[in-house]
């Protein structure tokens, strides 16, 4: 095991205009905790992310990027590990792992929850559950700091990435996307403003197709150009210079 | 010491329409570093930058920012350590520290090299010097990438975060701004547009003075309104949704 590294995932869930945090309750505690984990000596640390997503919370083929390395002195509580071997939520042999000052790299993702396999708990957690970010718990040593920065890295990396892909029906409409980022973001948006913006970045096709059957008007189905998206995503959606 | 992590800084130097980094050449070494260092087990990780930068360059007062942490296995290289301690690079203590995995966290920043303090190599390398970013030497371990990564985040913070302050003179014209941002960018842009674009930020201020004497129309001198540059930093550039 790498010494004095380990491994955070903050997984957002967006379902239905809500937006949600994947978290677990380890088993005899009362603080709730991120999924995160060590590090192979051997492995990519990178690659260790995805594995320690799958670990803990049974959740396969999530796209994780990195955001920070938490590495403040005060994150390392004093009898944090015996609490947590008191309470056979990790084995005797890595209570000298926690006693040492750890550092932590965070990574996140953003899913909808419902595509996605629902979530287990490993052995050591009671439940793995996806909370409403407007309402947290009360959660272990700096785990609130860090949904907080990758929450502010998420709202920022929108000025410069494309989202949707994956989030959404394969076909919808631009309302749906709106709703997404007004999710995301949390605040509402001008219509005809989004609807301009999001033209002008050459990733959306017109199906053609309109959605019926609903209370109103009958509106425009689009699709994303898969091609044009993953390059916005590897060049950023626009240069602004 | 914190065990298997070390920190390395890529400054980037601008000056007289040039973009330059700043190396390290080990004694004894055929191949180029990055300024860094460890990191020490009772202090933050990142005010261990700051230290680390001093300690190797001498510079101090460099506002750094923490980029990615570099976590692949191919990144350490048997017997690298060996080397260092044959030729008095290191001391044979930490020959132990260099032949168990490391990874490293990258931090960068973009400093006027003529305004900085004139780096100074420490007791390990024959020079400290600000090398052209069209031009590297050969570099050690992966030090080639962790540039290229900075690079690359660097340029795409432009489209969210203003730069120029500590990097010009304290009143500028337009066209000054505008070849620093060419210079970042590496590539021409468009005079009208700049100008637009960089007056929406509502970040300068018009100093109702000109610059006379030099052979073109004299043109407008503006300067940093700090608090709106510095909220900008904070907040984001401008908001796209």
């Amino acid at each position: 095991m790498h010494p004095g590294l380990s491994i955070d995932c903050v997984i957002f869930g967006f379902h239905e205009s809500e937006l949600k945090v994947l978290l677990l309750k380890l088993k005899n505690q009362k603080l709730w905790s991120l999924p995160g984990g060590f590090v192979d000596r051997q492995k990519a640390v990178d690659s260790e992310a995805v594995e320690v997503l799958f670990r803990r919370t049974g959740l396969r083929d999530i796209f994780l990027r990195q955001f920070y390395l938490f590495g403040d002195t005060d994150r390392h509580l004093p009898g944090h590990a015996n609490k947590l071997v008191a309470t056979d939520v990790i084995p005797p042999e890595l209570e000298n792992w926690f006693d040492q000052r750890f550092v932590s790299v965070g990574y996140y993702a953003l899913v909808e929850y419902s595509k996605v396999q629902a979530p287990r708990p490993d052995f050591s957690s009671d439940s793995c559950t996806w909370k409403n970010m407007k309402d947290l718990p009360d959660l272990m040593l700096d785990h609130e700091k860090i949904i907080q920065k990758a929450y502010q890295i998420l709202k920022r990396e929108l000025n410069d990435q494309p989202i949707g892909l994956n989030l959404l029906p394969d076909e919808f409409s631009m309302s749906e996307l709106q709703a997404l980022y007004e999710t995301v973001l949390d605040r509402k948006l001008d219509r005809r403003n989004f609807r301009r913006k999001m033209l002008s970045y050459d990733i959306l096709e017109d199906t053609g197709k309109r959605r019926t059957g609903g209370a109103h008007k009958s509106p425009r189905l689009y699709r994303f150009n898969e091609e044009k998206y993953h390059k916005a995503i590897e060049d950023g959606l626009r240069s602004l210079w």
